[in-house]
């Protein structure tokens, strides 16, 4: 046991860094044995002093100033989410020579390159577990476990307050919207005020871009994530999906083919039989594919005060025990600098839900449109409604509406880019016999 | 890049030795890239060097001597298993200087504190992801993510074979033996001729051992562990397991009480909601709770060459990376030391099946044993066989056989010791209207 305390610098003091602050000045003997010296808290930044109410943490210790409360620290732990004043408080960090732990997942997707370079040169740790699925050990098995494999796919359920609203959805049988499940969540702390971050996929894909650089070696920003969210799901989506025996979950996927990189986040039909299928609640999950270690998942709580910080205080363990014994751990390379797809050469598998007229040669002519863009159809089934199709309880109000000489066409592709999609789709749309095109979401392939 | 090479000295060149090879001579600049210098095999040991067909391995670099292969390597990958010779070279290379990667989870389990502490005194790595869950990555989370958390409980599915075993028995909606399933493992190469260690629980026991040691940071051995394995399993057990909504699977389980550790392998009744449940064929999972983080789960193969080669290859990548970065990553602590608890201390709850007399009391006179042993009954269900209980398909023969005057009482109880688990087990039995104990299977509490 070193006699020589490490000294921490927390900047952020809200729900994660008041867990972290608190989970270090109360267990301090432990920490100490599990880093191998005394971890001291210098100072903790926090804009309003007066919110934190934590009687475990000592007024003394706060303070306004990041650029004063970083000086001397050896480890500088950044809590205060968006872009700046974080990005300058850890690249001056860095330039100290301290070592870093974030859990900043839109600083990473914006900026990774940028710090990792200044971690590099510094020769120093930067740590973020946190960034990515909560409490879920995903980018320490990514940087480390998996070195010496080669990752062919990620695809995570990583945003808890979508997979909290879908689950909802799917489990009242179909009977609450979209909007009534954001209120629920609203209300039981899963979502905020201004849900757009969740709903529309921005968290999501900010994680993307952290996963796809770690997997591929590869800097991918924001930029290059294709995004779509969840606002467009409705009941008979979800009545649909559970008909076919398939799940409907916000999807963050980091794909390596011959052509590069596809990130990209969206809805995805996920048949039930997948493990990602199983994930319920605010829960999180990341499926890995690799060459030689196969398919893999990491499961746990993606969100949280607490269950983040025990991913932050494995950070400044890690980081601190690095200090003490010399030597850093690797810092992320950008040595296969592979090529990042445009969003529409990715390849999915599609389904569409079509509302047509219901008479003879209408599924020839459609699916004559889909043999001319050279896609293939996997399934087609027809019904009149949603319980036609498998004696489920779900509404047939969309057949009524439009009235009776109308059916449902739910037609399953094989995998097409979403160039070739999006000219076919435009084509079907157009075909007379076409009332709508009801939906269409990407489905998981296995 | 640094142009010296590191020397890999490679132990064993079966199954996983041969994938581990063959992965870094067909991939030899990825591998440079990765680890920041070329990695060179210096040698490799076999003991029966005609059993090498694979063509990407040269002939030049096998030898039968593992002393004289390990000298002037920087790295030494221990894939011979068992105790001896692999200790001995163990040992002399952590005494050289060298870093050491194994995947030899019985010499762990019987020697880990003496490789710990020879590693920590040379100040080297050694690594040993590949001897728990195969590709799974759960050892390097242990260690490094949870570091600042505080670990209360392993789970895990850690054998393959039973796995695959319990499965094909459920699947099979009770038709298939025990020995029928063993067999038919056999001959998919699920399972060995002799498939005592898995069957048994001796794999999952040393297993258990790791976890519990790395978990709670003090030195468990393999005889710490109370084992009990799948022999008991019955067709009738698994028919009931299905009709009370459980999925029985062998579990090693790690567990931090008020008194101490205990560390146990033994089948359970897992509820069919919990995640452990979903866990199919030959598949591993691991469980872990901890304070912060709560639940996490790790998924993936646990078992064969190829995957089991991506955990050797990712330790192999991060050792050569520390060595040319200087500093190890952190070595295994005994420093909690925590009391390891006698097997009969340990506490579980239990099912027990009967075949009762089918008269009015037996009910009260069985529980009212319980009581007096203060063990609290959860649930009591009744019935003459598994069919009527819940219109499943199983067999009455059971009924059958012992008359018509009979019934089954299904008794799932609180928490109990082992100890007085037993004893009570002892005093129902010895009622009169008690014909049998059929069975008694322990249940996960969620």
């Amino acid at each position: 046991m070193v006699e020589t305390p490490v000294k921490v610098a927390l900047l952020g003091c809200g729900v994660v860094g008041g867990a972290t602050a608190s989970g270090l000045l109360t267990n301090a003997a432990a920490f100490a044995a599990r880093a191998g010296a005394p971890l001291e808290i210098q100072s903790i930044v926090t804009l309003d002093p007066e919110s934190v109410t934590d009687p475990t943490i000592p007024r003394t210790l706060l303070t306004t100033d990041p650029h004063a409360a970083i000086q001397g620290a050896d480890i500088v732990v950044e809590l205060l989410g968006g872009i700046e004043p974080a990005r300058t408080a850890i690249l001056e960090a860095l330039h100290n020579g301290a070592s870093v732990v974030t859990a900043n997942k839109a600083l990473l997707a914006e900026h990774g390159p940028e710090l990792y370079a200044a971690a590099k040169n510094a020769g120093v740790d930067l740590f973020f577990e946190a960034a990515v699925g909560g409490a879920i050990p995903i980018l320490r098995p990514l940087r480390e476990s998996l070195a010496g494999d080669r990752v062919t796919r990620v695809m995570g359920i990583v945003n808890g307050t979508t997979n909290f609203v879908l689950d909802e959805m799917a489990t009242s049988g179909g009977s609450l919207s979209l909007d009534a499940a954001v209120a629920q969540a609203q209300e039981l702390g899963y979502a905020e005020a201004d849900p757009t971050a969740d709903i529309d996929g921005f968290d999501a894909a900010a994680k993307a871009a952290i996963l796809a650089s770690l997997a591929f070696h590869t800097p991918v920003s924001l930029s290059d994530v294709a995004r779509e969210g969840i606002r467009s799901i409705t009941t008979d989506d979800v009545a649909w999906a559970t008909t076919t025996h398939h799940t409907i979950k916000l999807l963050a996927i980091a794909e390596r083919t011959e052509q590069g990189i596809s990130a990209r986040v969206h809805p995805a039909l996920v048949p039930n039989e997948h493990p990602l299928a199983t994930v319920h609640g605010a829960f999180n999950a990341v499926w890995v594919e690799a060459d030689a270690a196969g398919p893999l998942m990491v499961y746990g709580q993606g969100a949280g005060g607490t269950p983040t910080s025990s991913a932050v205080l494995g950070d400044i363990v890690t980081a601190a025990r690095n200090r003490i014994l010399g030597g850093a751990a690797p810092v992320e390379t950008q040595r296969a600098d592979l090529p990042i797809l445009p969003a529409e050469a990715a390849e999915s598998q599609f389904q569409i839900r079509l509302m047509v007229e219901d008479r003879p040669g209408v599924l020839a002519q459609v699916s004559g449109v889909l043999a001319d863009h050279g896609i293939s159809i996997d399934s087609v089934r027809q019904s009149a409604a949603c319980h036609d199709a498998a004696g489920s309880g779900a509404s047939v109000k969309d057949a009524e509406s439009v009235g009776s000489a109308t059916t449902h066409l739910l037609i399953a592709t094989h995998h097409a880019s979403e160039q070739a999609f999006a000219a076919t789709l435009a084509e079907v749309s157009a075909q007379e016999p076409v009332r709508e095109i009801v939906s269409c979401i990407r489905v998981l392939s296995m």
